[in-house]
């Protein structure tokens, strides 16, 4: 029952796989470059070197799940935007389905629902999303998409909400979608799912169901 | 049966119009600025003011079909890439989804298909055209989706292929794309079907079938 971390150099990728490797949760961290693979080698993670523009399919060997949280992220330039989180989430998915994975868990982003309603700088980082969450939706292949609020970097408070209404805010730390990432991961029951994720007053347990 | 083109103030829409209105196709043109309009109040067409990034609904009232050859072109920023060709095309998909409307044609693009076989500086603009391509299948809108070779000004022949094999070439000029869709527009029983479209030796009957 390996999984799979797509972008598991992000700020995101590291929280969730250091929680992993605590949880003794089997994981293969795909990086793409040996500069990168340094941080997993030191703390004995099993990592490959893959690249999401390039050769990709030999980082699924003998992985059964896939976690994509890679992200050229909203502050890089929107070409990076469409080869990285929209096409490479597109190949991740391509590939989840030839290989047979059980399931594809995606990092989104809560306004990925409605990119003209996010604020205009980031319009078009929710538009690849969106396409991207439609993408795989489509694919048949076992899906949970989980959609977190703007982040910080505020410590784990283990508690979460599932829509901005309960959580009277719309922020979530890293480090609590880190900890919701591994709930999911560990809850294989939970398939074709959408969540919203915020800082909240719940356990992932309680929120994610 | 009037066609809603947008993006009709592109080199390919105008040419598409001219085409139209030449064989007492009915459409109207949707454009972004009453300057766009000028050139088309000043032939007698119908026009719509509307804007894929804002008031989008009303540009559909009394049409029955939609023609989708905006495009931001591979020469803007990948920020309109997303904004028009990905996400308008996605709004439009879902419009025409909620309006019922009998077919949705759409201009993509040859390489669409396989973005990372595409030249380099093209791949962001090929993501996005095959994201859209997809959003629009799911949709359950009956769909016909053309994918043009690299554009030329060259005059219409009025002969097409439908690849690259039987082309010899990748190249297609904007005259014989607005040829062959104001064929698709006049065959409506063309749907749930895509063709590469080369500049080649067979009429657009003869090709699009």
């Amino acid at each position: 029952m390996t999984i799979l971390v797509v972008g598991a150099n992000g700020q995101i990728g590291r929280q969730f796989c250091q929680l992993a490797q605590d949880a003794a949760v089997p994981f293969r961290a795909m990086v793409r470059s040996t500069e990168q693979q340094a941080w997993f080698r030191e703390r004995g993670m099993d990592s490959v070197l893959a690249d999401l523009e390039g050769d990709l399919d030999h980082a699924f060997d003998g992985c059964d799940q896939v976690l994509f949280t890679a992200g050229s992220g909203p502050r890089t330039g929107p070409d990076k935007t469409l080869l990285i989180d929209l096409h490479g989430a597109m190949r991740v998915a391509d590939l989840a389905k030839s290989k047979g994975l059980s399931r594809y868990i995606m990092v989104s982003a809560l306004r990925a629902d409605d990119p003209l309603r996010a604020p205009e700088k980031l319009r078009p980082y929710m538009a690849a999303k969106k396409a991207a969450d439609d993408y795989l939706k489509n694919r048949g292949v076992p899906y949970v998409i989980l959609k977190p609020g703007r982040l910080t970097d505020d410590p784990a408070t283990g508690r979460v909400a599932t829509s901005v209404k309960e959580a009277g805010d719309n922020v979530v730390s890293r480090a609590n979608v880190a900890a919701a990432l591994l709930y999911l991961v560990r809850t294989p029951s939970l398939v074709n799912r959408e969540f919203a994720l915020l800082d909240g007053t719940r356990t992932p347990e309680e929120a994610l169901f």
